[in-house]
């Protein structure tokens, strides 16, 4: 047995569930079913039940204690109907459930020690005849149920939980990484974790799949894996060319030097305000951080925003001359945004050209325009007229402390939130941050693949 | 009569040459002709003498005090006689003048209160047939005294004085200005100083004159006037962008507000060090000063090498990342090489982006380059690797003082100067220039077109 076959086969064993958590979980989902289908007879409409995901695939990682129920009305019904029929269901099962919201409302609760999300989704012919994106999701059960045997199945899990160690398993919004579907197709690609793992670390994306050759679309993503119940759905679409490069820069190394903990999420040590100060002492930066109450909104919107606020800010300083080094975004109660730039301060003037002098009227309204200006010049650069006039922000917090702010693009909800005030941190006052950003904080001073 | 004729009659009045002068001129053309026929008569080859230049032409402007007599020799003579001979009737002619060096060596001296050129040069066919450059001017001479009446000399005269003014007048490398020459062609081209500065302010460079029609070659100048004497030549090739632009300006500026004051050359009000030190203060830069022992050779090769110089230190800078707002070079007895900056100190590290992931080997190699090194990273940005690395040189003057300032294009004797040794000043350091370099600071921080 090779090393890495060693190795595969002792996280194997660790992320295979056991014998008695999978009768625990026979026994739940069959207790859940049953009381979904007393349910389902108190409502005007017929409707079934049916399990999906990881745990009804068969492929869930051990401990991972995860139920998705799908309640399926009829095609027919209305929406209104649906969400107002698919709570009442919810609510009887999981009588201490509460609600949540994706692309429609459903019930998320606990059972047996389980985590037991009740979605409600048409009841459609084909994935491409699908109302919501949940209706989706029983026809991925059916495609990877009849195609994985239980050594794939096995492969599966160690994929998933190779992605889990190198934090790019998911596909929500915020980790923009590899779903379990995506996993699994993935796998059943190569035939196994090995081959797969080999085949990644050579890479050269864009990389395209499609495993029942039926695609139709074009997509402009580093992976594409064309849904084998969809022709025109890129599975990996939510991949972030970052997650492609890191599981071809982990796939390496873990070929290269196989060993257990590449497979076990870990977070660094926390730093704390003397070791963020000890950093910024070294890389002898400017950081500034704008930090606001973070917007009451799921994370698969508040990732987003946060990073489209992020961009706007850097861009902006970016535009006028700080030139950002890097940034990140942390949420917790308080929402962070902050950038680190290389240059601290700028001269209070700046040059602006004008337009050429034999550009006549133009050129005429430039010099006149300054001519009785508090400014240097005009005069000629070349055969431009230039003058040299006070620059607005000498320092990035001046800008950030403006209303320049509120002009970059922000996310919506992120703009709201600072219209209702933010602080801002400047040099060495973020330091301050790491009590509540110990981890992330470590991540970004300590930046790894 | 227009304002502008009006100015136009007062200026004339005082730059034309008065009828003493005039007599004055040629009595001394007239002795010192003379003599140089003595001088050739002792040489063992026939030479003849011609009088060239505006005081040839005609077109100079009154207190002009210089006569060029040039000394023709047979194209036959080889090259290092017609240097010994011209030198000899040269020493013969003016006993108490000295050397100097253009293509040749000439004797340059006084004689009875005039600056007197004393040049040899080979007595050719026509212009395109001259070996060296000086050969050409007595065509150019024959050429305008054929075509210049007495309304036009006045009117190149108003052009010159106008170019003087203007601070534009002279081919010098030091100036790029407007040669007489070129002037008296353009007067020429449009019939008087009035349509000439109608038609300048207007212009759309490239703008070409061709007076013969028989030019062939192509020029990447912004004024092209084919010489009509050598359809190759373009009269016009030194003549700086700048200048060009700066002659529109001031068209522009002359026809709307006609004023004598614009034909009078005036250096501004020395600035002092507490002004310089105000200057800096409001402009908020850091200014960087390379002081050396300027150059022994003439204007014409250390303006040339100062600029080259100013360029190579000033785009270094930039390419470094201090942004350059202005630069500029001084000289008397030390040179300066002062650079304006917008960035006076940067990040003590510095971004390096490695290749993208999937390009295995550069990856694997920049990868296994940096992982043990004291960096931070690698990590990914996108699908790259990226290390932040100790940046060589946080401030502009750390450039400056190191071995980097002699990677940089330096013109030769520049170069030679500042392996002697150099001074450098950084920020109010500079207003010590003052005391050497009171006007052209003052140039440089009154700037006008």
């Amino acid at each position: 047995m090779s090393d890495f076959e060693a190795v595969a086969a002792r996280v194997a064993d660790r992320v295979t569930p056991s014998a008695a958590e999978r009768e625990r979980l026979r026994a739940a989902v069959d207790a859940l079913t049953a009381r979904v289908h007393d349910a389902i007879a108190d409502l005007p409409v017929d409707a079934d039940v049916v399990q999906v995901g990881s745990t009804a695939r068969g492929t869930w990682l051990a401990d991972d204690r995860d139920i998705d129920l799908f309640v399926r009305f009829p095609a027919t019904l209305d929406r209104a109907d649906l969400e107002r029929y698919g709570l009442a269901v919810g609510r009887a099962v999981l009588p201490d459930g509460h609600e949540e919201y994706a692309e429609h409302p459903y019930v998320t609760g606990e059972s047996r020690g389980f985590d037991v999300d009740l979605v409600p989704c048409y009841d459609v012919a084909d994935a491409t005849a699908i109302q919501s994106a949940v209706d989706r999701t029983p026809f991925h059960d059916a495609y990877l149920q009849d195609r994985l045997d239980d050594a794939l199945a096995r492969d599966v899990r160690l994929f998933k939980a190779f992605l889990t160690g190198i934090g790019a398993y998911g596909s929500d919004l915020r980790t923009r990484g590899f779903s379990g579907y995506l996993s699994e197709l993935l796998v059943l690609e190569y035939g196994g974790f090995e081959p797969l793992l080999r085949a990644a670390a050579d890479w050269h994306p864009p990389v395209r799949f499609d495993p029942e050759g039926h695609g139709t679309g074009t997509f402009d993503d580093p992976l594409v894996v064309v849904d084998p119940t969809d022709p025109e759905r890129n599975v990996a679409a939510v991949c972030s060319p970052a997650n492609v490069a890191r599981l071809q820069h982990y796939a390496r190394d873990l070929l290269a030097d196989p060993r257990e903990d590449r497979f076990v999420a870990s977070d660094p040590a926390p730093v704390d305000a003397d070791a963020v100060r000890t950093h910024l002492d070294r890389r002898g930066t400017t950081p500034v951080a704008v930090v606001f109450e973070t917007p009451d909104i799921v994370d698969d919107q508040l990732y987003p925003q946060l990073r489209k606020s992020l961009h706007g800010v850097a861009d902006e300083l970016d535009r006028r001359g700080f030139e950002p080094l890097r940034s990140a975004t942390f949420a917790a109660d308080r929402a962070v945004l902050l950038v680190e730039l290389a240059v601290g301060e700028l001269a209070s003037v700046e040059r602006h050209a004008g337009p050429p002098v034999h550009v006549r009227e133009h050129a005429i309204g430039f010099y006149d325009a300054y001519a009785d200006r508090d400014v240097y010049g005009p005069f000629l650069d070349g055969d431009r007229y230039v003058v040299e006039r006070e620059r607005e922000f000498t320092t990035p917090a001046g800008v950030l402390e403006s209303d320049a702010l509120f002009d970059v693009a922000l996310g919506a909800h992120v703009e709201t939130a600072l219209d209702d005030g933010y602080d801002l941190l400047v040099g060495d006052e973020i330091a301050a941050l790491a009590d509540d950003f110990g981890v992330p904080l470590a991540r970004y001073f300590e930046p790894t693949p």
